[in-house]
């Protein structure tokens, strides 16, 4: 199997509020492969995709109910300790839910936690070690 | 924000033993950075991580706890119905736990599902609109 991750999808209650989160509030723009049912976003190499939760339980031939922690987290890494804090301070004015302000980790980075409409977990990373950005 | 997902992070039970699965189940070859506590594989773009279930739910200041659908997936595309066939029998053979055979789909691609030892769904697809292999 070729070392490719190619699509993320997160499972959303609703396609148009989760779509205003990630366009107006994140600012990303959508693939034209975006529809009614479905958005696609060029994240860089991997593409995250939004559908909706029961849908994606369905696909995948998954019971839809789940609660707590999922054990997955996204992290967008940024080039500098300053450009993680310029960001959640965006992310704080736009009414983001902040789960972690940015701190220095135990494993010599800095990073910070929000969390999206349907629970998804992003991180906000300054990684010194690996240029991920 | 840069249009840019660095990092996937899988909470898993046993480091170990998840490592085995992703390296020697898989296939995967993990990065240099990985150590006693993470694995990392450069998936094509995006990074996969690999990190205690428990000790991630820390470093996002949430609770551990949780339970069924997560309602995330992953996906590995390749490139034509074909390959997909192929990658699903090395999987069966080598004894994955494969959630959803692999067929035809209502978006119109081809595709299956299977599941890793701590639960997380991977789709394997062949996406005749989209080439993310």
């Amino acid at each position: 199997m070729k070392q490719k991750l190619s699509l993320v999808t997160l499972g959303v209650a609703d396609l148009a509020a989760a779509r205003l989160f990630y366009e107006d509030v994140l600012g990303l723009v959508p693939a034209a492969e975006t529809n009614e049912s479905v958005a696609f976003y060029d994240m860089g190499g991997a593409w995250l995709g939004l559908f909706g939760w029961e849908a994606l339980a369905v696909d995948a031939q998954v019971a839809p109910e789940g609660s707590g922690f999922r054990g997955v987290t996204l992290a967008h890494n940024e080039p500098s300790r300053e450009a993680v804090d310029v960001l959640f301070a965006e992310l704080r004015e736009r009414g983001v839910e902040i789960k972690k302000e940015p701190e220095e980790v135990f494993w010599g980075g800095y990073s910070g936690y929000f969390v999206d409409p349907n629970g998804h977990l992003w991180e906000v990373a300054y990684n010194p070690f690996m240029d991920l950005t």
